[in-house]
C-alpha cells in the first residue's frame, strides 16, 4: 500500500528542495572518495516506521550506499537503539541524510503516538487516522499510523464518501438524499454520514449507510447511539478524542474512532 | 521571498493528492450552483501565517471564490476571533478547505511557536531556524519563521557551507581546509563553521569564516567562546536549546540561536 | 467526478502529441485574423458524453474561441443534428478540431454501446464498466459509460480490493484469507472476491464479502448462486455477457452485470 | 521509430492511472514472495504489434520479471497460441498485466486490421493512417499500422502540410497561395493538398505540391486524377474507402490511400 | 511555427533557475507598490527576433505588465533606437528583465548574424540553419533564423531522413539502401543523403533522394555536381561556409547552403 | 557543484527536443547491430569542460556505451588532440553526439574565453561571471567558468542581494535602507551594492554590505575606490571590462572582476 514510486518522488522533490545546485559543503571540505560509516540510533523510545523510505533516501544520489536496517517497520525500539547503519560516499550519505531523517522522524513520530492511542483505545476498535496530513507525505504518514497498529480512514475525497453537517444542510430531505447518492455512485464506494444528535441516527440509517459518524457525542449518547444503529453500519466515533478520553469512547461498543492528531499533533521523533 | 509560484505549485500537490478523481461527496450531496459562506476561526490564540497559502488554496478550483482575510501574516490572534471569511461555489469552498486548513494550521504553529522563542530570547539576538523542515514544505515553514519574529538560516545545501564535525573528521588541517574552501567558493557564499571545544575557535577563525557555530556549549564556555571570537565572526549558539534555556543563552552574547524546534516540533494550531 | 483539472491535462498532452511544433498548415495558408465557425454534426445517431471535454479542448489555444454546446451529456440525439458550433480565430479552431474529435468521439462511442446494454439488461440491475480502459483515458471513459446510463465498477487496483481465481489459488483457506484482509484493509474499501463455482459461494461469503462476483456461470447457475447469496452481499456477473445475453444474465437476478466490452470494444461515433 | 522513451512514459502514466497507491488487492492476498507464471495466449487470429510495450509494462514494476515472447513484432499467430510467457513476483505480475493487456490488444487489433486492408488493396499502392488516433497512443498506433504492413502518414501537424477544402476556402488564388506556402516553408517539409473536384488539380500542381489528395472521388475520377497528375505529384486517395472498396480504389493507379479505420475504428483484439 | 506554449515552457524553466525562491533585491529594496518604466534600447544596429518571446517573458510574474514593441520580428533597427517600452510593479519586471534579456539578445544575434549571411549569399539560394542549437532553445533559434532571412532545415531526427557518410559507411551498397529506406519511410519524410565525391551522386540519385548535400566540395565541383543532379533533386552546399564564401558559393548554382554559424557562432546582440 | 541530477535533466530535454520520435535516419540506415567507434577530436586548442556532461549525453540512450576521456576538466589541450573516444552501439552513439557536442562545445567555448581573461587579469584578482547565461543551461555555464579558472558570482536572484542603480533610485536614504535590508535578510546572505560615484561609496559602506560594486569607473576612481573602501568589504569592479582591459582593472587593486562576455559572448569552440 506504501508504493516505492511513491516514495521516490517524494525523496526526489526532497532533494531538489534541499540540494538544487548539489552539497556545497561536502564538495569542498569531503574528498571525492571518502567513505562514511554511519548509524542511526534512537535517542528516544518509539515504533518504527519507514524502513523502505529510509533505504530509498539514503540511497537516492548514490545506489551503492549500503543500508542495513536493524528494525522492521511497527516494531518497537528502546531510547539509544541502533535502528539503522549506513555505509558508503561520504559525500552522498552527508547529503542524503537531513532529507532521511526528516522523513523518516517524522514517520515514527507518528506511529509512536498511534501506538499510545492504540493501546489507550484496546483491542476491540479500530483508530483510525483522517485526513489532516501533511500536503505532499499522505502516503508516508497512513503508512505510519498502520505501522503503528492504527488504521487508515479514507484515502481522499475520490475514495469514499463521508457526507458532514455542512453537506447536509444543503439537503431537504436526508434520508432520500442519501438513497439518491448511493443510487449514483459505483458500488464499491463507501458511504458514510455524520450525525450530531441521536434523533438523526434513523433518518440516515434509511437512505442506507455503510458507516454513521457520531460526531462530539457524550459517552452516554455514544452508548444509545450503538443501541440504535444495531449492527445496521458501522460507527465511528469523532471528535474529543484524546489519550484520556479513548479508553472510555472505545467502551461505548463504537467500531471505529478516527483520531486527527494522529498525523496532524504527532511530533518528530528524536533519532 | 515566499514566491506565488511555489505556494501554488505545493497546493497543485496537494490537491492531486486530496483529490485525484474529483470530489465524491460534493457532487452526489452538493448542488453544483449551491453557495456556501465560511469563517476560518482560531480556537486558541496564535501568531498568523498563511494569507497567500490561503487565499491560493482556496481558490485552486473556482477563482471566483472570495476570501476576505481579517489578520495579516505575523499579527497576533485571540482564541476565538475570526481570520478569514470566504465565500464561493459550495462544492470549490468544500474541496479546498481541508488543504488551505492542513496548510495553515501548520505554519501558524510555527509562526506561533517562533514567537515564543522569540520573545524568550529577547531583543538582542536573532532566533533562527535549520533545515529540519518539512520535505516539500520548506517555503511555507520558513516564511511562517518570518511571521513569528524569527530569521531563516540557509535555504538548503546550495546555498551556504556549514562545515560540521563529520565534515571537519575528514580534513587534517582545519585551518587549511577552510582556506582551500574559501578559495574555491564564490565570494557570495557564507562560510559556517561548527566547533566543539573552544579551542578549535582559534584556528577556524584563522581560516577565515562567516559564522562560528558554538555545538552543545555550556553557557559559560558561549560566553568564553564570544569572547574568543570578538567580533571576527558571527556567533552561533546551538544544541540544547528550548523555551527555558533560550534567554540564558542569549544573554552569553551570542548572535545568532539556531532552534530546529521551531519548524520539527511545532504543533498544528487549532483552527 | 469528471474534474476539469484532469480534462486540462488530458488535453495537454494531446495537444503537445498532435503540435509539437505548431500548426504548419494554418501558419501558411491561415491569415491570423480569420475568423471560422463550425458546427459538430452527427452522422449517427447516439448518445452524448464530453461536453466539458469539447469545450476544454476547443479553448485549449485561444480561450476566446466561442463554444455552443446544443446536447448535453447523456442527451440522444439523431444523425444529422448538430451538437455543437464553434467560433473563433480560424488557427486555434483548426488546431484544436481534431483533438476534440478524437476524444468526443470516443467517448460517444461507449456513451451509445453503453446506453444499448443498459437497454437491453432492463431497469433491475447495474450494468457496470471495467478496467479494460484506454490508459491514460480512464476518467473520460468512466464518465462515458455513465452518460450512457452505466455506472462505474472500481477506479483502480487502489480504490477496491478484487480479488480473482489466481490471487485465490495463492491462499489455503479462502475464508480465512478474507477475514485477514478485512481486518488489514480499511472499512473504507470494497471488498469483493470472485468465484468460478457454486460451491465456493459459502466459505467467501464465510469470509465477510461486499461483492460476489459469479465469473462465467450459466445462468442456472447464476439464479442458483443469488439465492444462496440471498442478500447477503451484492452479486456481481460477468464474463459472456453481450447484447444478446445481457437481458437474460439480468433476470437471473444478480444486482450488477460488469462489461469489459463498453469501453474496450467501443467504436468511435462518427460525428 | 518507437521509441523506447516513449513507451516508457506512455507505461509510466497508465501505472499512475491504474494503481495511484499500490494494488490493494495484491496486498492483502499476495504473499510478497509469491512467483507467479502467466501466458499471453490469443484467443483470435491476428497481426502482433507491441512485443517492447509488451517487455516494457510487465517489468516496469520489477525489472527482473522475465518476458519470453514467442512472435515478434508484424508476425501473424493463430487463435490459441501463446504470444508470450511471463514469470516473475506475483505482485508485480498482477499489477502490471491489464496495462500490459490493454495496450497490446489494442495494438494487435490495430496490426490485425491493418493486414486486412493491406491484403485487400493489394501490393501496388500504400495504406496510409491519419490522425485519428487516441490521444496520448499516437506513437504506439502508429507502429502498429506499420506491423500490420501499413505505412505512416505524416506525424502531427508540424510534421508535414496538409492544406484541406477549410484551408483553401480562406485563399483567393490557390496557386499563388501554395506557391507562397512553398517558399515560406523549410524543404524538408512535405506539402500535401487536398482537392475535391477534378478541376482543382492543375491550379494545385501549378503551385508545387509532393501529394495531392483526392477526397471522395469516384472510381471513375479517381482514375482521370491520376491521369491529369501524370507523376507530377504523389497521388493519394481519401474517403469512402472500406475493405470493399478498397481493392478498386487501388486498381486506379493512386499511389496511396488513407484510412482512419485502421486506428479509430480497429476493435481490440482478444488476448 | 513559433508556438505560445514553447515560449512560455521556456520563460517558466528560465524563472525557476534564475529566482527559485523569488528575488531578494526586490523583495527587501523595492516597495511592493513601487512601479517603473524601463526601455529596451539597442546599443548596436541589428535585425529583431524575439517580440512574442519578450512579451512572455516580462509578463511571466505578473500579467498586468505592460509591453509596448516598437519593433516587429525580423525589422531592422538602429543603434541607439528604442525597441519596447516595458511599465509595471517594480519587482516583476526587475525579477523578468534579465531572463527576457538573456533570450531576446542571443535572438537579436542569431537574426542579425542570418542577414549577414543572406544578404551575402544573395537572392538566389536559401540559407539554411543546422541542428547545432542551443540545447533546450531550438525552437526559438529557428525563429531568429527566419526573422533573419534564413530559412530553416529538418526540426529533429524526427523530422527527415539525412544520411551522412558515417550512416553510408555501414551500408554495402548506397543504391538499394536508400530505395529501402524510401519503401520503409512514411512518403511525407523528407530524405536528404550527404555525398563527399562527385562519383557518388548517381547512386544516391539512382535511390530517389529529395535533397543531396554536396559536403566540402570545391566551388569547381559544386558547379559540376549541379550539372550531375540536373534538378533530379535539390542540391544543398555545406562546409567551409563563411561570410566571405557564401557569395561565391551561392554563384555555383546550389539550392541550399546551410551554415552552422547561424546559431553556434552567433553572438548575443548588445541590448 | 555541478550535479548529476542537473545534468541528466538537461541531457533529457535535449533528447526530447532532438528527436521526439526517435533518430529516423538511424533506424533505416544503420542496422540494430552495428557498433560504432567514434573519436572527440579538437579542431583549436583551448581548456576543457564538461566531462560529466560528455559521459552522461554519450550514454542517455544506450547505458552500455563507453566512453574514455582523454582530458579532465580544466585540462588545456591543443588543437587536433583526441579528446575523447566513444565505442557502442551505432544507433546510440549517433543519436546522442549532436547533443553531447552542442553542450561540451558551448562548455569548452566558456572555459577557454574564461581562461584568457584569467591570463589577462593576474593572479591577484578574481574573474567572476554574471548572470548572463543561456536560461536553463546556467548549471553548465558556470561550471565551465570554474573549469577556466574564474570564479562564479551569486547563482541566482534568490541566491545573494545584488542592489543596483534602479533598485536604489527607489529609496530615499541608503544607508538605512542597506541596514533594513541586513535586518530583515538571513545572515547567511551575502548583501552587495553598486554604486556609480565615488561619493556613493561611504553611504553604501555605512549601511553594512559584504561588497560593493564599482560600476563603470575609471581606472583611477577604481584605485580611489578601493582606497576608500580599504577593506571595509570586497570590491567589485564591473562594466567596460575586455581582454586589453582587464589587467589594468586587476592593478588598482579590486578583489573581483565580473565579466558577463565569460558566457554571453563566448564563441562555442570547434570539436
Amino acid at each position: 500500500m506504501l508504493d516505492l514510486r511513491q516514495i521516490r518522488r517524494i525523496v526526489d522533490v526532497a532533494l531538489d528542495e534541499d540540494a538544487p545546485q548539489g552539497d556545497l559543503t561536502g564538495e569542498v571540505f569531503v574528498p571525492a572518495e571518502a567513505v562514511a560509516t554511519a548509524d542511526l540510533v534512537a535517542r528516544e523510545e518509539g515504533v518504527f516506521a519507514g524502513a523502505d523510505v529510509f533505504r530509498v533516501a539514503m540511497t537516492a544520489i548514490d545506489p551503492r550506499v549500503e543500508v542495513d536496517l536493524a528494525v522492521r517497520d511497527g516494531e518497537r525500539f528502546a531510547a539509544g537503539s541502533r535502528l539503522a547503519t549506513v555505509h558508503g560516499a561520504a559525500r552522498a550519505v552527508l547529503r542524503c541524510e537531513r532529507i532521511a531523517l526528516n522523513l523518516v522522524q517524522r514517520m515514527c513520530g507518528i506511529a509512536t503516538l498511534t501506538a499510545r492511542y492504540v493501546a489507550a483505545a484496546g483491542p476491540d476498535v479500530r483508530v483510525t487516522d483522517t485526513r489532516k496530513t501533511t500536503p505532499g507525505l499522505r502516503a508516508l504518514e497512513r503508512h505510519a499510523v498502520r505501522c503503528g497498529g492504527g488504521h487508515n480512514h479514507r484515502h481522499d475525497l475520490s475514495a469514499a464518501v463521508m457526507a458532514k453537517d455542512n453537506h447536509l444542510a444543503l439537503v431537504d430531505d436526508v434520508t432520500e438524499a442519501i438513497r439518491a447518492a448511493r443510487a449514483r455512485l459505483p458500488h464499491t464506494v463507501h458511504l458514510e454520514v455524520e450525525v450530531d444528535r441521536l434523533d438523526q441516527i434513523e433518518p440516515v440509517l434509511a437512505g442506507g449507510v455503510d458507516t454513521i459518524m457520531l460526531d462530539n457525542f457524550t459517552l452516554e449518547d455514544l452508548r444509545r447511539g450503538v443501541e440504535i444503529v444495531a449492527g445496521r453500519a458501522l460507527v465511528e466515533a469523532s471528535g474529543g478524542v484524546d489519550l484520556d478520553t479513548i479508553g472510555a469512547i472505545a467502551r461505548t461498543g463504537v467500531d471505529l474512532i478516527s483520531v486527527g492528531a494522529l498525523t496532524h499533533a504527532a511530533r518528530n521523533l528524536d533519532l
